[in-house]
C-alpha cells in the first residue's frame, strides 16, 4: 500500500486494519503521518497518536489544521491534552489556546506547569497576524559576560534539543537585546573568550505589534535565520524563524489574487470546507453587489443613447464585445504592474515609465484587436440591415476604431489604478480586476457612443 | 538625510556629494547599501564599491538584479570582476555566469582559480528553475568515521565562515548522501564519539532536475534548514537553503495571479522595465486575441436573436449587465477555489463538496442580484417604450430571473474549471479569469435569450 493509497483509505473507529499500519506509521517522518491523519475523525487520530511518544504526537498535532486541533482538544481528556501541550512549540500552542473558548481555556490551565501556563497566556495576548502573534518564546539566550566555555555548558545542559541555538541572542541585565552569536562562532572559539568579544550586532529587529508581513520582509531582506522581536522597552520577547516566514509567504501567495478579485478576508487561516455557506456569502456579496450598483452608471449611459440604438440596432449588438475587450486589456495590464511592484522591479517615482511602456504596448494591441473587430463585424453582420446612407464597411470601421481607442484607454487605466493605490499607501492588489472591468465598461461605452454619434448623423 | 531620501537622490558620476556619503554607507548593513545602489548607473555603483572590502562588495552585487549585475560585469575590468566572483555565493555567481554571452564567459574564465572555474561551469550546466539551477555548492561535508573532535577541527580550519554548517551532510567514500549532523549535536557531544554515532537520517532530498517549486515544498513540509540535492547516482552535489525557498515563494506569490489573468511567462526573473515593449506585447497578445476570437461565439448567439432584439430593444440594453455579472461571479468563485487548493485545504476527491457549497452560495448571491436587477430595470427603463402586451414589471422580472440563473451557472462553472484543470494534472491557476468570463458570457447569452423568448412571444 503506497502513501497515496493510505491517505485515501477510509478507516472506521476502531478498525482492525489500522493495527497492521501502526508499525508502518511509527517509522515514517512525522510530517507524513500528519498528512495521513489530516481531516480524519478526532477519535481515530487520538487512537493512532497513542502509539507515538508524547513529543512525537505533539509534533504531529502541530502539523494539523487549527480546526482539527480544536476537535482533538474537545475529544481528549484535558489531562492528556495538557501533556501534548507542554511539549509543543510555543507558537503553535499559543495559537491553539487563542482558538479555545474561555471555558475550555479554564479547563486546560490547571493541568499545565506554571512556566507553560505563563508562557501561553503571555503569547496569546498578541493579535494574530502581528509579529507578537506568530513569535516563539522557546529559544536560548546568553549574557555578554559569559565565557565561551560557560555558554557551551549552558546550551548543552539547558537547551540540548532546542532548534534555535544556531542564532543565540545576547541580552543585558535589563533583558534588552544587545547582539547575537552564531553557534559556529561559539563552538569554534577559544573557550576563555567572553561572549561580548565574539558577539555581533543585530541588523533586523521587529516590534511585537509589527505586521507579520513586515517581519517576513526583514527576514527576507537580511537573509536572517531568525528575527528577534522586541517589546516597547526594547526587551527581547520572542523570535520569528525562517520556516514561519515560509508559512506566511505561502498564505500570501494566492492572497493577492483574492484581493485582486475583490474578496475581503477576516482571517488568514480560514479553511474553505470548514467555513459555512453564510460566511462565504457575506465575504463575497459585498463586492458583487457594489459592482452591480456601480453598473448603474453603465446602464444610465446606455439608456441615454437609447434612441441612437433604436436607429442603428447593429451598435447594440457589439456593446458586449467592446466591454469585454476593455475588461480583458485593463485587467491584464493591472496584473503585470502589480506583479512587477510585488517583486520590487521599479520605484513608484518611475510611474511615467510604466505608463509610457503600457501606452506603447496598448497601441500594438489596439492595432491587432481593431483588425479583428473589423473582420468580426463584416463576418457576423453581413446579413444585417443597415440604413442606406452607411455601408456595412463604414459601420465596421467605426466599431473597430472605437474598440481600438478603448483598448488603449483600458490598458492605461488598468496600469494606472494599482500605481495610484500604491501612491496613496494602499496595497496595489486591491485595485481589483472587477473594479477595473467596471471602470473601463464606463469609459468603453462613452468612447463607443461618442465615436459612433460623431461619425453617423444620429 | 534619511535612507529614503538617499535612495531617491540622483547622483552624477563623478559626484562630490558622494564623498560625504561614503562614511555613512560603509557603516550600513550591506543589504541597505544594495537598496541604495539598485538600478543606478554601473559606473556610479563601481565607484561606490571601491570603498568596500572585496567580500562585502561581492555581497552587495549579489543583492542587485541580474540585469544590473551584467552591466557591472560589462563596465569593469574582467580581472577586477573575477575578484568579486571568487568570493560570491556559488548559486549567485552561477546565475551571473549563465547570463553572460559565450564570449564574455571566455573573457572571465582565465582570471578564475581552478576550483571556482570548475564549480561555476558545473553549476551553470543545470537549467534555471530546477533544483540544480538554484543549488549552492559551498557547504561543508563530513565522513561517517570522523570523530567529533576531528570534525570540529575540520570545520574550524576549513569552513570557519561558512554559513551552512548548522546542518552538515555526511557522505560515504562514493560521495553518496548517508545522513546529516546538526552543528549543535557536534558541538555539544563527547569529543571521542564518531560522526556515525550522532548522525541522523535525511527526511527530504531533491534530485538535480526536480522543479524548484517541488524542492521548496519539501523544505516547507519537513521544516528543513537546507535540502540536499542529489544527482542520479545519489551523490550529494548541492544544497538549497530556506532563504532560497523564501525567494522562490516570493516569485510565486503573484505568479498565480498572472496565470489567472492568462499571461504566459518564459522566465521568472524578467524585469518589467528592462523588458522591451515588443516582448511584453508578444507575451500578452496571444490571450487577448484568443479571447477576441472565442468572442465570435457570443457574437453568433447575439446575431441569431437579432430579430428578437429588434422587436424588444430593451433586451439589448441589459445584455452587458448579464455578461458582467456572470464574469464577476465566475471569477470570484474560481479565485476562492484556487486559493483553497494552493493551501491544500481539500483533496480533489472531495470536489462534489466544493460544487455543493458553491451551489448554495450562488443561490444566495442569485437572490440578491435578482432583486437588484429588477430594481435597476424598473429605475432605468421607466421611460422606455415597451410593447402593449408586456408591462415593464414583467420585463424586469424576466431579466432578473435570467440574471439569477446566470449567477448560479457562472459561479458553478467558475468553481468547476480549476477543479477540472487540476484533475487533468494541470495548474488550477491557468483556469484563467478571462477564460471564465468568456465561457460564462456564452452561457449567459443562451440563458438570457432562452428565458426571454419562452416568456415573450417572440
Amino acid at each position: 500500500m503506497t502513501l497515496e493509497e493510505l491517505k485515501n483509505t477510509k478507516f472506521d473507529v476502531p478498525d482492525k486494519r489500522l493495527l497492521e499500519f501502526i508499525p508502518l506509521l511509527v517509522k515514517m517522518p512525522l510530517q507524513e503521518v500528519a498528512e495521513i491523519l489530516y481531516q480524519r475523525d478526532a477519535l481515530f487520530v487520538l487512537e493512532v497518536l497513542n502509539h507515538f511518544k508524547i513529543d512525537e504526537a505533539a509534533k504531529i498535532i502541530s502539523e494539523l489544521s487549527i480546526a482539527q486541533q480544536i476537535e482533538l482538544f474537545k475529544n481528549s481528556s484535558k489531562k492528556k491534552f495538557a501533556l501534548f501541550f507542554e511539549v509543543m512549540a510555543s507558537d503553535v500552542r499559543a495559537d491553539i489556546f487563542q482558538h479555545l473558548t474561555q471555558k475550555e481555556q479554564a479547563d486546560l490551565l490547571p493541568y499545565l506547569t506554571k512556566q507553560v501556563k505563563k508562557d501561553v497566556i503571555h503569547l496569546s495576548n498578541y493579535p494574530p497576524e502581528t509579529a507578537g502573534g506568530i513569535m516563539k518564546s522557546d529559544y536560548p539566550i546568553l549574557k555578554p559576560h559569559y565565557t565561551v566555555e560557560e555558554s557551551l555548558n549552558l546550551l548543552r545542559n539547558e537547551y540540548a534539543h532546542n532548534e534555535y541555538m544556531n542564532y543565540t541572542y545576547i541580552v543585558n541585565d535589563q533583558l534588552e537585546l544587545i547582539g547575537y552569536v552564531l553557534l559556529q562562532d561559539v563552538a569554534l572559539a577559544e573557550p576563555q573568550l567572553s561572549i561580548q568579544q565574539i558577539m555581533k550586532q543585530c541588523v533586523g529587529v521587529a516590534k511585537v505589534d509589527d505586521d507579520q508581513e513586515d517581519a517576513v520582509k526583514k527576514i527576507e531582506k537580511y537573509d536572517l535565520f531568525t528575527l528577534p522581536v522586541l517589546n516597547k522597552h526594547n526587551q527581547l520577547v520572542g523570535i520569528i524563524t525562517q520556516d514561519q516566514a515560509i508559512d506566511v509567504l505561502r498564505l500570501e501567495q494566492t492572497e493577492d489574487m483574492e484581493k485582486f478579485m475583490g474578496m475581503t478576508r477576516d482571517s488568514s487561516d480560514e479553511n474553505y470546507l470548514e467555513t459555512s455557506v453564510w460566511s462565504h456569502f457575506k465575504k463575497r456579496v459585498v463586492w458583487i453587489v457594489s459592482l452591480a450598483v456601480v453598473g448603474l452608471i453603465s446602464g444610465l449611459i446606455i439608456h441615454s443613447y437609447e434612441s441612437t440604438l433604436d436607429q442603428l440596432l447593429i451598435l447594440a449588438l457589439y456593446m458586449p464585445m467592446v466591454a469585454d475587450t476593455g475588461g480583458n486589456c485593463g485587467s491584464q495590464a493591472a496584473t503585470v504592474v502589480i506583479r512587477a511592484m510585488a517583486l520590487g522591479q521599479f520605484r513608484l517615482k518611475n510611474w511615467f515609465l510604466v505608463i509610457w511602456k503600457e501606452s506603447r504596448i496598448s497601441l500594438l494591441l489596439a492595432i491587432c484587436l481593431g483588425f479583428i473587430a473589423f473582420g468580426k463585424v463584416m463576418f457576423l453582420s453581413w446579413e444585417t440591415e443597415t440604413p442606406e446612407e452607411y455601408s456595412l464597411a463604414i459601420i465596421a470601421f467605426v466599431i473597430a476604431l472605437a474598440l481600438s481607442l478603448q483598448t488603449i484607454t483600458a490598458t492605461v487605466i488598468g496600469a494606472a489604478l494599482p500605481l495610484t493605490v500604491k501612491a496613496f499607501g494602499g496595497d496595489p492588489a486591491v485595485a481589483a480586476s472587477p473594479a477595473i472591468t467596471t471602470t473601463v465598461d464606463i469609459t468603453g461605452l462613452l468612447i463607443y457612443f461618442t465615436v459612433a454619434t460623431s461619425f453617423f448623423n444620429l
